[in-house]
C-alpha cells in the first residue's frame, strides 16, 4: 500500500455567496489547490457535495467541475455522505492514489446552500437524517441535535450555559482566519442571551448556513517533493458508520460512528489520542463537539463540556479544537466542510497559521467530518513530514 | 496493483415497484449478492444512485443501506455520476480493494424513479445535463438525445426507421431475462407506428422509467476461490469524461467520453475491440447505442445503424449487444443500470444465461455505463478465469 501526501490546498472564503454558483466556487478552490501544488493537470477529481441536486437542480457535478476547471476528460465523480461528503471524497482520492491507478488526484468539497429560500435549505438538510422515520415526523436537523443536547444535560448534570465555551473558543479563533465567515468574538453573556432555535439549541450553538469550497491535491508520498516543499503525509483517512436514525442507537450519547472511525484512524497511523496536536472537530452544533471529543477518546464520557470550560480546547490548551473557527466560526458549507478542516490541518503542519492560533509542536493534526447525527464519520490524521 | 474479482451478484427485477422504497430494493440486491458470494460481512459499501434526494427526499444512503443490510458500522458512501452512478460505484469498490485497505467490497446501484409524478421524474433526470445552460432552456433529457439523433440522420443519411434494429434486438433478448421489465417482442412495424416523444425519438427508442437495484461483491483475485467457484476477473474499470453540455463539443456525434473510457479500458486489460464477446451497451435511447458502438471502436463512424440492420448486434452476430434486454428491454433504473450491465456480463462469463441469448466463446464481456449525454463514461471489462 503506497503512502500518499497532500501537496496542494485551496479554499474560497466561507460566505453567503449570493452572486456565485456551485461550479464557480468549486473551480476557484480546485485551481487554487492546483496552483499551490504547481500542477496543470490531474488524473482524477472527487467532488464532495450533498445538495447540488436539491438546491441547484444540478447532479453530475463530477464531470461538470472537471470541465470548468480545465480538466475535461479526466476521471471525475461526485461522492455524497451528507455533511461528511468532503472527507468522503478525500477518502476516495486517497484510495485511488494508493491503488496505483491514479498518480495525481484532487478532492474538492463544495456546497451552495444560499440558492433558494432558507426553508428549502432546512428541508434539504433534513435529508441527512432518515427520511422515512425521522424527517417525516417533522424532525429537522436542528431538532435532532436538540434532543441530543437535552439528553446530555440530563444525563451528565451539565447546564445549558456551560456549552458557551465551545462557541467562545470558535469565534475567538475564527477572527484570525480570513476565510472564516465570522470575525466577531462572542462572549458568554451574548451566548446566554442568544435567540432560541430548537430548545436548548440557540443561535450561537448553531453553525451558519453558508457557501464555499475547499480542495486538496493528493500524490504518492514518494513523489511529494516534486510538487511541494512542505508536503503533508496522510497517515490515515478512515470511515466509520452508525445507524442513521437516532432511535436505533442503544446509547444516543455515544457516537459509535465516531469511535469506529477514530479507532481505525489511530490504528492505521499508529498513534494514540494524546499524540494529536490539533483536532478540527465537527462542531455543527456545540453538542456535537462535546460528543465527538468523548467518542474520539480525548475526554471521558460526560466530561467534555467541563474540560472545555477549563480551557482544554483553546490553542494553548490540552486538545485545541476549532483552531480556525470550526464549523461555528469558519462556517459550515456542508459538503465542503470536511475539506476546510483538512486544509486547516495542513496549514498547521506547514506552519502557516496566524500566530494567535498557532499550536506548539504539532506532529499530528486530526480532522473529523461527520455526516448526519454521527451516521457517517471520516477521521483524517495528517502528519508533519521531516524536511 | 492487486488484481480483483467479482465473486457475487444480485439483482431485483426491474419494475415499477410502487410498493417498495429505495432502501428495500437496495437491501434485496445487496443480500442476494452476499448470499451468492457466501459472505456475511463486508468492509465497504459503495452505493451508486442519482436521485435519492430529489425523488425520495433521502440523501446519506450509503450509511442507510449499510445499516438496513445488516452491515452497520462499515465504510459506506454514495457515488453519483448521473446515469453512470452504478458503474462509478463499482469503480470505487475496485480501487478500494486494489489499494489494499479493503478486502471485501460491495457495490450496489439503486434507483427509485416511480416515487413522484412522472413530470418530477422528467425534471429530475434533466439534472444529468447542464442546469445553467441546457435544462434552464427547457431541454429535457429526451430532447437532448433527439437533437443527437436528428443530427446523426442528417450527417450519415440514415432514416428514422433504420433505428428499429436496436429496439427489436433489445426486446427479443429481454424476453429471456426474468429480471427484465419487458417480455414482449417488438416488430419493425410496431416501432414505426410508435408514439412520438421528442421527434425523431419515439416511445420505442426510449428506455422506460423504472425501479431496481443490482449489486456485486468484489475481493482480491488471489482470494476469489474462497468465495466462488466461478469468479470473474475485473480486467479493467475505467472512467472517461467529456463536457456536460452538448454545445461545448466540437463534434456532438463523437462521444469523446466513450472513446477515452473505452481506450483506457482496452489498454488496462490489454485487449482490442474485436476480443469482446458481449457488449452491454448504454442504450438509454437508440441513438446512444449507435454512438457508443462507434466511439468504442466496434463500428466506423456512421456505420453502426447499418451494421445493426445487418444483424451484427444479435446474440449470434459480430458484436452482440443488449443481450439481456439492454436499457430498452431490461429497463433503466438510472443509478442502478451500470451494475445490471455488469451482473449480466458476469452471467455470460459464468455460463448462466438462457440458451436463447447465449454467445459462444466469450472470453471478455464489456459493460459501458454512461452518465448524461456522454459526459461520464465507465467501461468495465470482465474476463473469464480459467478454472
Amino acid at each position: 500500500m503506497r503512502d500518499v501526501a497532500i501537496v496542494g490546498i485551496g479554499q474560497t472564503p466561507v460566505r453567503e455567496h449570493w452572486d456565485r454558483g456551485l461550479r464557480d466556487l468549486a473551480v476557484e478552490a480546485v485551481l487554487a489547490a492546483m496552483d499551490d501544488a504547481h500542477v496543470r493537470r490531474a488524473d482524477a477529481l472527487y467532488v464532495g457535495n450533498m445538495l447540488s441536486g436539491t438546491l441547484s437542480f444540478q447532479e453530475h457535478v463530477g464531470a461538470l467541475i472537471a470541465e470548468y476547471a480545465g480538466l475535461e476528460g479526466i476521471e471525475a465523480v461526485k461522492v455524497e455522505a451528507a455533511c461528511g461528503s468532503a472527507a468522503a471524497a478525500l477518502r476516495q482520492a486517497v484510495l485511488a492514489v494508493q491503488s496505483g491507478q491514479v498518480e495525481v488526484a484532487i478532492a474538492v468539497g463544495v456546497e451552495k446552500l444560499t440558492e433558494l429560500a432558507s426553508k428549502c435549505t432546512t428541508n434539504a438538510l433534513a435529508m441527512a437524517a432518515d427520511a422515512d422515520y425521522e424527517a417525516v415526523m417533522g424532525l429537522s436537523f436542528v431538532a435532532i441535535n436538540a434532543l441530543l443536547m437535552r439528553r446530555y444535560m440530563y444525563e451528565y448534570g451539565v447546564s445549558k450555559e456551560d456549552f458557551a465555551a465551545f462557541t467562545v473558543n470558535a469565534h475567538a479563533n475564527a477572527r484570525h482566519n480570513p476565510f472564516a465567515m465570522f470575525h466577531t468574538p462572542v462572549t458568554r453573556e451574548q451566548y446566554a442571551a442568544a435567540k432560541m432555535i430548537a430548545d436548548p439549541i440557540n443561535l450561537l450553538d448553531s453553525s451558519p448556513v453558508s457557501d464555499g469550497a475547499a480542495a486538496v491535491v493528493i500524490v504518492p508520498a514518494e513523489r511529494a517533493r516534486e510538487f511541494s516543499d512542505k508536503p503533508v503525509r496522510v497517515a490515515a483517512c478512515e470511515v466509520g458508520t452508525d445507524t442513521v436514525a437516532l432511535d436505533n442507537r442503544a446509547n444516543p450519547l455515544w457516537l459509535k460512528g465516531v469511535e469506529r472511525s477514530a479507532r481505525r484512524a489511530y490504528r492505521r497511523a499508529g498513534v494514540e489520542p494524546q499524540d494529536i496536536g490539533v483536532f478540527e472537530v465537527h462542531d455543527a452544533f456545540s453538542i456535537m463537539a462535546a460528543l465527538s471529543l468523548e467518542a474520539s477518546g480525548l475526554a471521558e464520557p460526560g466530561t467534555a463540556v467541563r474540560l472545555a470550560n477549563e480551557g482544554a480546547i483553546t490553542p494553548t490548551g490540552q486538545f485545541p479544537i476549532a483552531t480556525m473557527g470550526g464549523l461555528k466560526g469558519r462556517g459550515h458549507p456542508v459538503g465542503a466542510t470536511g475539506l476546510y478542516q483538512v486544509v486547516e490541518c495542513v496549514l498547521h503542519l506547514r506552519d502557516e497559521v496566524p500566530d494567535a492560533v498557532r499550536v506548539e509542536g504539532v506532529q499530528y493534526a486530526m480532522a473529523q467530518n461527520i455526516g448526519g447525527s454521527g451516521a457517517t464519520v471520516i477521521t483524517t490524521l495528517l502528519e508533519r513530514l521531516i524536511t
